[in-house]
Parts: C-alpha cells; structure tokens; sequence
C-alpha cells in the first residue's frame, strides 16, 4: 500500500512526520510512503538516518496551509498545498490513501472536494478510537456534523460499523447511541428519533448508553452528533490530564507519598501510553471515495507512524467499498 | 434557616438521609430540619444517636415514589409522597428550601408542579458544581432541559451567575459557552446564536470553552444545553473511575509499583474527596419559586449533610429573588 502524508501539517512538521514515515516503512514491508512538501526541509531530518529508500520518495510543493488561513481559500486557492496534493495523489491513483496532521477542517474539506463523498453517504464521519477498561472504543462523529438529523446518526452508525468490524476482524460490532439514560425513552430528540431508526437497521444495535458507560467496554462504536462527539472526546483528554496532576499534587503533599509515586512512576508511564492517543495515529473520514486519516495536530512521529499504519490497513481493507456496499444493501438500492 | 428534606429518596435512605441531617443540624445552629418520610423507619436511625433534638422534626408520610412509576402518576397520584410533600413544604412557607435524592426528574418536575417557575423564567436549570485544578466550577444545564432554544442558554448563564455570585460571595463571575473551538464561529447552531446572546448580556463572558480547559479553573460557570451537561457530567464520573481503575491495574503489574501504591493510597483517598460530589451535596433547581435541591442518588450522609447546607445557604441568600431581579433588570421590565 501507497501512503501520501502531508510532511508538513501538524506542530512538529516536518520532522515528526519525516521519522514517523521512516518507521513506518522500516517495519511494515509492505507499505511506501510518499512525503508531500518542501523537499529541502523534509530531507534535513533524512540525514543520518538508515531506512529502506526504494519505499519512501518525495512529493515537491511549497505551498502550506497556515492555522488562520479560510477554509475556501485554503481548498481553493492553495491547489498547491500539502494538504490538497497529498489527498491529490490518491484521487490521481498514485496513493493508496492520504494522512495529514495539518488544519483537520481544511483535511475535510480538501478530502470531500477532491476525492467526493461516497455515492449514497449524505455526511461523511470523523471516528476515533478512545480507550476502555477492556481495550478501546470507537466514538463517532467527532467533529464532521455539528448539527444532525436522526437519518445522519444511522448513516454514522453503518460506517463506524463497517470500519470497525474491517480493521478489527470481527464481526457483529456492538454498536450504541450516546444518550443520558439506557432506555430509548431517555435522550434529546436526535437520539430519540435516531434510536429507532438504529433499532431496525441491520448493525448490532445494543441500545443507548450514558457518558459513565461508555470506557467500560461494553459497546465498541458509540454514536452521536459532531458536537456532543467533540465534546465528549476534548473533556476526556482535559479530564485525563487534570486527574494525573491534581493526584501529583495530593501526592507531593506527603514525603511518603513522593516516595511512592518514585515507585509508581513507571506504571503512570505506562498508563499513559495506554491513554495515548499515538497508539490509534489517527483518525478516518469516514464516506469519502478514497482513504483518509486525519491525525491530532500535536502528532509526535510515533502517533505518525499509527497513523500510516492505519491508513495502509484501511486502503488495503478497501473500508470505502464496504461503507458503500453495505449502504447499498441498507437502502436497499440495485 | 428550616430545610425540609426527602427522607424516603435516595439509594442509601432512609439511613443516609437521617444521619446527614443530624450532623447538619449538630454543626450548624441555625439550621433546623424536617425529616419527610415514614416516621417508624426514619426513628430507627435515632436510636442511640445525640442530636439537637429542638432542631430536628419529623413529618410524617406514607406513600413514596419508586424508580419505576411515571412522572404524571408520581405527581398527580402521590400527593402524600415524601417527594411531593417535602416540595409542598416549601410552598406552605413552612420550610425555606427542599431537599430530595429521589428519582430527579420527579423532584424537578414536582418543583415545577407546586412551586411554579419564576415570572420571568422560560426554563429552569439543573447546575452542578464539578472539580477543577483550582477549585470548582459550576456546570449548566446537566439535563433539565435536553433541547433549547439560543435564549435559554442565556438565561442559564444569568441564574448560573446569580446562584454563584451569591453562594460563593463572589463579583462577576466568568461565564464560558461550552462549544468544540474557541473562536466565536465555532459550535452548532446552537451555540453560535447562544454567543451572541451572551456576548451582550450584563455577565461577565469570557467567550467559549472547550471540554479540555473545563477542568482548569479559567471558568467559573460554564453554560451547555442540558443533553451536552448531562453527558459531560456523566462522562466525567465514569472517566475518573476508569482512570484510577486502569492505573491501579497499571500498578499491579508490579511489585515495586504495589509497594508504592501502598504509599500514596492516603493521597489517592485525599484526590478521591476532592472529586467526590459528596463535598457539593447536591445540584440547586434554579429558576423555580423556591430553593430546592436536587441530591445524587448514591448520596451519603455527608452528601446529604452538605446538600442540607446548601440549601440553607441558597435559601437564606435568597437566590431565587437575585434570579427575579436580575432577569426583570436584564429583560428591561419595569
């Protein structure tokens, strides 16, 4: 699989990206990347290192998208951007898929501009992985859909559906809607209409599930609109970090204390790597015709190198064709 | 200050209930107490107790509402409930607040039913305080109201302001909108038309929130529709649980890391207090012609015992009057 990375989005562009792809491709041998952006700087971070150079290569282009930059003029006027070029190359069938650490809103669009929603998708999706008790879950949309009907919430449900089941291997994922009480009475008016639309489609339906439910890994999708989604998912990591600093602090109170978290050190280490968002790389737009993974803008290399290995994995997988076939089968389109 | 309380509601009642009132009574001398329930069950608790007798009564009632009744037959068919009587109480002047951690939405919808909405409130709202690295912050609507309209959300933003100005004797308090980017074009529509509400109102508003900097103390009330509040507040709990549940699993992993888990356990337990909701005792119903205060149902005695406190506090700073005035000010009704 042929993977495009923007070399130049994300806050530790393009360093970051440079060694997350040469990791990538040093321990997936079945997966190249092509590097989009300003030659000169991306090879800066080549020198001294060892890598397979058949399997990475280098897209030229000068133009980058900035922070402040309008979404129309970003998509519009910057055709030359690393962003546009590097989701460019798969419409153009030179990549397999396209991964950018860069403006996640100007990924979106560029993605639904150049490479178009999937036939029978109204709105596409952004999932991501989050972690559980048992593992991780996969929350959706986190940010495409901020306003939605009852019909998008199902639309969401089917793709997450279908891109969980793909890269886990599994069958019948266990699919909820996020609601604020576990019976189908219980919700906003979204949920409520959407239940019932989730309750006669053809997915694993297990029903709605609340906010203090969701890390117990007993659903592996959970549904909502983009903003509760965004929400939920920017109030996890600020909840996360506080609870690490607020026990830090309680600790450093006591000598004791300070003694023991020497000892537990380790273990927080540990825990955070389970939390850490760089083992998931990223996350896929879910609807489009192509792959596309939009990764967290603070990507270290190692969240890159995920990031690629997700990307390859959801090509290869061919997630577009399943989420069209099986909204086919859904709408019961011949 | 007399504060009638719910004596059958709640998971842990009617033990929890009468032993937090009795250590409300013992620490504050101005608080009296009527304990509403079954007074043969409720008298088992007193037994081999000391307590201000003169301060604590009880008022006698039979019939309770279950988990499972509805709430037009919990309101209408269970005037002699514990819920309804507490409520009713309150409106025969003959307590200044009510307490309930009883089936919330009965409560709210009591409170509504007897005491009525104030003249100027389109919609009442729950608002709950929640931990920060600093302190506190005071998060509403947490489900009273699960699809709003622009204005409620300001309305929200005054009654938070005014119950925080008065309980933690504190001038202009900073008010954020809950949304998913800081900027004011960010948010659904919702939000979007809620900021320009906020924007011009008589409230200290600093702009938008998001979910990751809640926890940091930079925002005294933080305003939401009460589906976003309820799955905030939801998801929070269950995340902290997770949290210290993965670390511990983390730890046990080894042996030095259980050795030093030994040692900061009393920090755990101290961090734990913090976030613990026991400490804000329960949620005030704001906007309604009288105090009432909506209790967890997993309430302690010391939640109890802080909810009784609050609602002597939020009664005696007569809050809901602030609300009346500032509302007729803000509205221009002379």
């Amino acid at each position: 699989m042929k993977v495009a990375i923007d070399a130049m989005g994300g806050d530790f562009a393009p360093e970051a990206i440079v060694v997350g792809a040469i990791e990538a491709v040093s321990e997936h041998e079945d997966i190249r990347v092509i590097l989009v952006g300003d030659e000169k700087r991306i090879n800066e971070f080549f020198k001294g290192r060892r890598y397979p150079s058949d399997r990475i290569s280098i897209y030229h282009t000068t133009s980058v998208v900035e922070m402040n930059d309008s979404l129309s003029s970003a998509i519009r006027g910057k055709k030359n951007s690393s962003i546009y070029k590097t989701i460019d190359l798969v419409k153009d069938q030179q990549a397999d898929a396209a991964v950018s650490a860069g403006h996640s809103g100007v990924v979106m669009a560029t993605s639904l501009f150049v490479l178009g929603k999937l036939q029978h998708v109204e709105r596409p999706v952004i999932a991501t992985l989050m972690p559980s008790l048992t593992g991780h879950f996969l929350l959706a949309d986190v940010g495409a859909n901020v306003d939605c009907k009852p019909e998008n919430l199902l639309e969401f449900a089917q793709m997450g559906n279908a891109y969980y089941e793909a890269i886990f291997d599994t069958a019948s994922a266990r699919i909820a809607l996020l609601s604020i009480g576990e019976e189908d009475t219980k919700g906003n008016e979204l949920t409520k209409k959407a239940f019932k639309y989730l309750k006669n489609a053809n997915i694993n339906f297990i029903g709605n599930i609340e906010g203090k439910d969701i890390f117990s890994g007993n659903a592996d999708v959970v549904i909502c609109d983009g903003f509760v989604g965004n929400v939920v998912l920017k109030t996890s990591e600020g909840l996360a970090e506080t609870i690490l600093k607020m026990l830090k602090m309680e600790i450093a109170n006591s000598t004791i204390g300070r003694l023991g978290y020497l000892m537990i050190k380790p273990s927080i280490k540990g825990f955070r790597a389970k939390m850490d968002y760089s083992d998931y790389g990223g996350a896929p737009l879910l609807g489009i015709n192509g792959t596309c993974i939009i990764s967290h803008g603070r990507s270290s290399a190692r969240a890159i190198k995920n990031a690629i290995r997700v990307a390859s994995e959801t090509a290869r997988k061919k997630v577009h064709e399943i989420i069209e076939n099986n909204l086919i089968k859904a709408k019961g389109i011949s």
